[in-house]
């Protein structure tokens, strides 16, 4: 950090300096005799400092040039090292006394003695190893000076290692490879860590101890934490690289990355394609709430809260059926644990042949083999996240088992087996987050499945662009699919010609002529449009949800709230 | 469209009108008699085309009474057929006199005489076929009336057909199946198309007549354009249904569809891991140039013009590769055919262990199996394309002939091999646009590729972030790889330790200190970060100039440009 310090400006080069000298009165002799003891006691201390310092460097250079194994160790930019490069999750027997090299953080360290030190290398996930430098073997390219050098280099730094594996005396339990253990013949750092982490590695790898973003108060004091302690979100995200690399933030990323997959995957399988909707759009949908807003050339643009119109435009458009993977944005200054600003949505849409349930079948086959695929790609990774947040497996339906009730049919379940509350829900009044909740736990202990889908939705709780049922208007051709009582994805047949479009956005009390939704209704215009439906999913709150975390911002990998836009 | 009528004001009811009555003089006895006499003439115009609509309804009443075939078309929200859903690129002679079903486009139709109607029906891409309605057959459920009725059908509106598959008399050669057509006994219209459209097929599948964005005057008038005729790229978007359902637009968008799953395909074969990164930053990147921004919650954000920094973050927090696709934003007032102000990035980044090269090596493996499969699985595609923007095919290197220079040997090619003009450019200045064409000119005439990568780019050509060779720091461990002489990808190896961030950034004049960029390099501090590099791809232009396009909004689904935001 030395290599090229700021140039202070000297006092003749000081303008502020200069300034002085001109215009006003001068300083005083008594300043000046001030200043000038100062500045002689200053130089006198650089001067002794200088002097420790080229005495410590030759006493180094000394040791160093005394050190057999100076080669062997020390900061390196790029390594090329001789060895087998074996992932710690494949070591065997047949690797023992084989040469290997690894690439992996200092988790731990400690010297035993002057000539030994013991250190723990984490290379991915929690796959972590220990590896032993000593210098009391004889004719062993290892030093005292190397031992120390690495017990002195600090947590979380990169290293890279040529090592022989053995069998350890017994088994390592600090180290999830247990079995065998590295003896280090060379090691360079490649990277630093600092002197003192803002987040250690077992802090970051405990449970949130607080989700409160006012609550700095509450911070623990963790730069040093012992292996247990916790900290808030905030320091969490404040340390984002820590964060990451918990064992527990990377089985999660691994889940995440995993329900991605399969959603593309499955889609994939049944012929969809894959678009990209924008994110800039010309005019606010959905009457402009909750719309972020910014100046584009001289004229407004907003940023896209779903790509709904746009995957309608793909069926016009005659893709058939297609699916995107994207950011979705919504200005709402909600600090929940469920909230976003900045999410990702999973969203697909289908043309309707001869009935709209074609695309629930669709919707609820997705999902099932997400759900189940999780469970078995994701077995190790479950089993880390649940043993810090704690959860009840995810209960699945058996195959034909599947749970859809009307809407009508969940009140009436609230109505009859719910908390006493809920004795008067009517069929055509929107449900409650907790009203969700409570209908959740019913199913769960009735039906055994926390995955079931509601369906023929209220018209009064549906947008202007929901099917109405064609044999019973008081209803909708639209649905809401829910994980552990909470809703995971709306979606629903949309209407597909101009005339049912205006009639329904007039009878809902929105003009068709104002601007973003007269354009919508004009599209229909364009071509004969094919019946169809879709819907979008939460792909953090699906992982949330999965997962039974605390906060949907656990999900993310950097969230956006009201409050937070860094890193 | 008359189902629910604009409720026009009443002039009791019409505010303005009631304001004149009150407030101002009252309206002339001339004035009123003038009214009374318009009303009277109104109302008996509306009378008589009360009675003639009568008159007529009455016929088509009594029409299809006696219309022996009347349940068998008509207007149908969603229809259930019989017979086997076959998709016309599978039509063989195992079909002949078999039922089958079919949804598609009305692509064109034509009476012969008052009993007959030919339709061509369109289902995907340019797969259509030729469906015949006749009346002339004893005991054919099919009357004059359906023949006339189809054959009023708007053009681009989507039924669904009931037919029998026949051999026609000879190929029918407007139709891509030629050796069957259809004999329809059921047709329905469940989506109308327009009386007229805005863009025909015709035009809409011919090469774009005006790349000029304020070129309105030149547009053609196309709403009923003769096979050929074309339109300004203005018009194809502001039709954008009738754009996107041109057979070559839905080949640009399956080519554009493979290019982006042959990105990910490849990268996940090599271990890397997707992620999202977020839209909305805390801080402009690289000094606030070109970036959008915009009001959040009392702060200011922006939109992200790379996902370079999350991509480095992925990489400290212990993911070792990584890849994203997603939209990045530039605010730059570029109207030109390779800019648009947002796009979709194809990102990657990656751990180096021994050399940076192991980044260009996986980089060009990359780009080849994109290319190579692309030629494979987009054949056809390709050829649609070409039948209408007219290319040479991509030429590619054989394998261990892959053309890597550096920079300043590619400034040596110029001055040696290339126009007058360039033959005293130097190896410290960077290519213009210009340049880089006439540099690509000269390595296909030399080495016969369309794609190549130029290596060590000099160091004032590159951002602070970017490695100095360790060899030799008057250039960098940077590149740009090129398709027909055009930039498509920048990447390089990131600097990855604080120190080093901060002395290149007060070599280059930029404040380690100021607002971003202090966080970037704090970053570096949280913890160790490994050496690393990658680079970004726009999708928009790999596609464009893979198949020679002459505007790189022809590849995109919904450009963005200055002056585009819609739709």
């Amino acid at each position: 950090m030395a290599d090229n310090p700021e140039q202070k400006p000297t006092p003749a080069a000081d303008p502020a300096a200069e300034g002085a000298a001109e215009g006003e009165a001068g300083p005083s002799k008594k300043a000046l005799k001030k200043a000038e003891a100062k500045a002689k006691k200053e130089a006198e201390k650089a001067k002794r400092a200088a002097e420790q310092e080229a005495q410590r460097a030759a006493a180094a250079a000394k040791e160093a040039a005394d050190d057999k194994a100076k080669d062997n160790y020390g900061d390196r930019d790029v390594v090329k090292l001789a060895g087998d490069k074996v992932a710690l999750r494949n070591y065997g027997d047949e690797h023992l006394g084989k040469t290997v090299k690894l690439r992996a953080w200092v988790q731990q360290s400690r010297m035993q003695g002057a000539k030994m030190c013991f250190v723990e290398l984490r290379e991915v996930e929690d796959w972590s190893i220990q590896g032993i430098v000593t210098a009391s073997a004889e004719g062993t390219p290892v030093s005292k000076q190397m031992a120390k050098w690495i017990g002195s280099v600090s947590l979380e730094s990169y290293v890279a290692v040529e090592a022989t594996v053995a069998k350890p005396l017994e088994p390592v339990k600090s180290c999830k490879v247990s079995n065998y253990e590295l003896h280090i013949t060379k090691i360079y750092c490649v990277a630093r860590g600092p002197e003192v982490l803002g987040l250690t590695l077992a802090a970051s790898n405990a449970a949130i101890s607080s989700f409160d973003v006012d609550g700095k108060m509450q911070e623990l004091s963790i730069g040093d934490a012992a292996p247990g302690q916790s900290a808030t979100l905030e320091t969490h995200f404040d340390n984002i690289v820590m964060h990451k690399r918990s064992p527990l933030q990377q089985a999660i990323q691994t889940v995440r990355e995993n329900v991605r997959d399969l959603f593309i995957e499955y889609l994939k399988k049944h012929d969809f394609h894959s678009f990209e909707p924008p994110c800039l759009i010309g005019a606010a949908s959905e009457g402009g709430a909750n719309v972020f807003g910014l100046p584009y050339f001289g004229k407004s643009a907003f940023l896209a809260q779903s790509p709904q119109f746009y995957k309608q435009l793909e069926i016009a458009g005659g893709r058939k059926r297609v699916y995107c993977v994207g950011p979705v944005f919504r200005a709402e200054n909600s600090n929940t644990p469920r909230h976003m600003t900045e999410f990702t949505g999973l969203d697909m849409e289908m043309e309707i042949e001869e009935d709209y349930r074609e695309v629930i079948f669709m919707l609820e086959g997705l999902f099932l083999y997400i759900f189940r695929n999780l469970e078995e790609r994701c077995k190790e990774q479950i089993a880390v996240v649940r043993s810090i947040y704690p959860s009840e497996p995810f209960a699945l339906p058996a195959d034909g088992k599947e749970v859809r009730l009307t809407f009508a049919e969940g009140q009436q379940l609230l109505r009859e087996e719910g908390p006493e509350i809920y004795r008067n829900v009517t069929d055509d009044e929107d449900m409650s987050t907790a009203q969700e909740k409570a209908l959740g736990a019913i199913i769960r202990k009735k039906y055994g499945t926390d995955f079931y889908v509601l369906d023929k939705f209220p018209e009064s709780a549906r947008p202007f662009y929901a099917k109405e049922d064609p044999e019973n208007n008081k209803v909708t051709n639209a649905y809401d699919f829910f994980m552990r009582g909470q809703e995971i994805m709306s979606g629903g047949q949309r209407i597909n010609t101009p005339a049912e479009l205006e009639k329904r956005m007039r009878t809902k009390g929105v003009d068709p002529n104002s601007p973003g939704l007269k354009e919508y209704v004009d599209f229909f215009r364009q071509a004969g449009c094919p019946p169809h439906g879709g819907g979008g999913i939460g792909l953090d709150r699906v992982v949330a949800f999965f997962l039974n975390l605390p906060n949907v911002q656990l999900a993310a990998y950097y969230p956006r709230t009201p409050n937070r836009l860094t890193p």
